[in-house]
């Protein structure tokens, strides 16, 4: 009964809010800092979070075989390594103890003291230690845009692009969850009509729209996973802001790639929704274009169905939604990401971070970046307050939000929310 | 008293060969397994490795302010974390300890045996946990090189290369120690001539010549590190092997740089030298040939006198010594490189690895890579067995050396050794 905690007739003694992410059906993961200042492993249904930690403590969890600190970590890498038997009997036990039929906890006034928190009594951490963040480019839109902006529209796309998930490598160390502010990078960037570089605060600090997943151990060093195997090794699923700099991108990305424009921060959410919890959402991808490798080759559904958005929210203002779009039409799926990813041999671990790359759909409205939102500045966003904007300014928050609909169920991402500071000022 | 271990007089009372790589003035740092099938961190010097965990445990660093753990540990990273006052202590003490003036570990047979070992009674492991790595490109010879081959000797350096120390993010999960064996991956090329991509085995396996420094805990996200201020984080060096398929990586490597072609494989020298070791092979880097800005000013010597020489050796036959270049060659130093990596905000942790990029010098016979040394398989190497090589073999084993040598004193790194083996074959 891999899905059993899926069951869409289930509902829990828990309070949880008709147009809430995180109904019973749900059960992410996530690390946190309690009321007493003490790091867990924990879920959460509705607006409640829950003591993994002090739950099996309590015994809940007794009739699963796990070691007794697995959930009194400062990350999920342990639990995520212990492999998808251990994930899946875990959640749905979870599903047992908060079913509505279930009385244990729910009459046990003491234990629930103990395990049970407002979302106001806890500070959300970064939920795993990330080994390796890769970076995937797997929007046709969004290369085509980029394309069509740095080369023009007939040659848009690389010729390798429609044969290869392309991906190049990030920084783990500057990863941080939703919450954590950002300082507007400073760097080397190439004006138009300048005559050499400028040093200085970036002036095209941008978001980008994606969505990461989150490993396991895959495999040894040499040994590719095949795409149908990739799905065993993928723990869930987290949004993923990966702040980008356009002009220190610009001057800097040739030939390696970017770097600076890159690797001072990348924002995600803090609640990890289980690949478990995303399948009654499975969908088909976009036809191929061209014929691909057989290594790239899948069987059945490998999309899925995860309705975005993102708002930019200027300083005491309220936000604007610049952007509506849709995990389904990225043109790589995961499968064919991580098949790609290991047949050098690459090795995996558990987590490390996948990103997808930027998620553009297929209208203007439905870009996941303000380079292609504003078309690099040419037609700036209008915002509810009145401003206007090409890039985002400082002091403005950029929120995502992810969530998947269907028959009645919803399943969300929360969201991730990050604000833009000023350049950083050492203080004295 | 920073440098009392560098003392160019001072003897030891262990054997060390006149040609060693580790006189007394070296005193690197590693993690080994021990006869017993215990991990330690530990010295060498000579062919002696000496556990520090247990010299720690008999008393031997009293009085340096030391957790009663801290060798006891499978990475160097806690150790790292301590910071350069302790690395120092350490080392000056160990100076001490094996003093040929001093008898208090000489004349004790029992400690000696519980603390020394023959280099064949150990198993040298990867020293540190590897957070994040980072390749630079800093060699302007090679830049030149690539350049030339790829596009024209007249455009062979990109205008931004003059400006920046120039980087990319590689993967950390295949960096493995010396002695381990690689594969030849697959993947992905468009050989010339065809129409579409074709999958199977690289024909175009590589070395690239690099060293790579270990740094400490540096800064927070945001704060940039001032270039005179970054050898305060770095810890040591070593000699890297970063593994390149060139075949994979000209198809793949447009826009986002190298991925498959690189993160198979990139092989470390187990033993860091200290950048405090080095201290006396410090030399002028090359002139800058553009103004640079002002964040990657520096004052002093930043350049070290490394020679360093790359061999391959086929199956069950001698070496051939295939390169023979320098480290000072390198246009961009390590300072300027933290100084670039942290002007925006990246934040660097202990363990973090920083490869130079190919060393090559001025000369043909002094590049650092066979794509170079061969250009692009024009000309072939002739082996010592007769035999003629374009790129590597499988079965061919591919070692780096490094020393510095100035006034009678010798430091070197030993060597990374790795054999590539044919494409993996699954186990049934």
């Amino acid at each position: 009964m891999p899905f059993a905690a899926n069951n869409p007739d289930r509902k829990s003694w828990l309070h949880v809010d008709k147009n809430s992410d995180f109904p019973i059906q749900n059960i992410p993961f996530g690390v946190f800092l309690t009321r007493d200042d003490i790091i867990t492993i924990g879920t959460r249904i509705g607006d409640t979070a829950i003591d993994l930690g002090a739950l099996h403590q309590l015994g809940y969890f007794d009739d699963i075989p796990l070691t007794d600190d697995i959930f009194l970590q400062d990350t999920l890498n342990d639990f995520i390594a212990d492999g998808r038997k251990t994930w899946r009997a875990v959640r749905n036990k979870i599903a047992q103890i908060f079913d509505a039929e279930n009385k244990t906890l729910k009459n046990n006034v003491k234990h629930k003291e103990i395990v049970l928190f407002r979302l106001d009594e806890i500070e959300m951490q970064l939920p795993v230690h990330i080994g390796d963040y890769t970076d995937f480019h797997s929007s046709i839109e969004h290369a085509t845009n980029i394309g069509a902006m740095i080369r023009d529209f007939d040659n848009a796309l690389l010729p390798n692009w429609l044969h290869i998930p392309v991906a190049y490598h990030g920084r783990s160390s500057s990863i941080i969850p939703s919450g954590i502010s950002v300082h507007r990078p400073q760097g080397q960037t190439f004006p138009d009509g300048a005559t050499e570089p400028v040093f200085g605060p970036s002036k095209a600090v941008d978001f980008e729209l994606e969505m990461a997943f989150i490993t396991t151990v895959a495999n040894d060093l040499g040994e590719p996973i095949p795409a149908d195997e990739t799905e065993e090794y993928i723990f869930g699923l987290v949004l993923l802001n990966d702040w980008s700099a356009r002009d220190i991108q610009k001057w800097e990305y040739l030939p390696l790639g970017p770097f600076s424009s890159k690797n001072f921060a990348s924002s995600i959410s803090p609640w990890i929704v289980t690949l478990d919890a995303l399948e009654p959402f499975r969908v088909e991808g976009p036809k191929p274009i061209k014929p691909q490798l057989p290594y790239l080759h899948f069987t059945g559904k490998k999309s899925f169905d995860i309705s975005l958005e993102v708002a930019v929210q200027p300083k005491n203002a309220k936000e604007t939604i610049v952007s509506k779009t849709n995990f389904k039409h990225m043109y790589w799926n995961m499968s064919q990401q991580l098949a790609h990813h290991t047949i050098n041999g690459c090795p995996i671990n558990a987590g490390d971070l996948m990103g997808s790359g930027t998620i553009s759909g297929p209208t203007t409205d439905s870009y996941g970046s303000m380079l292609e939102l504003t078309w690099a500045g040419e037609k700036p966003i209008k915002m509810k307050d009145g401003s206007e904007r090409k890039f985002v300014n400082d002091y403005d928050t950029v929120i995502m939000r992810g969530h998947c609909e269907k028959d009645g169920t919803r399943i969300g991402f929360g969201e991730v929310s990050s604000q833009l500071l000023p350049v950083f000022v050492k203080k004295k």
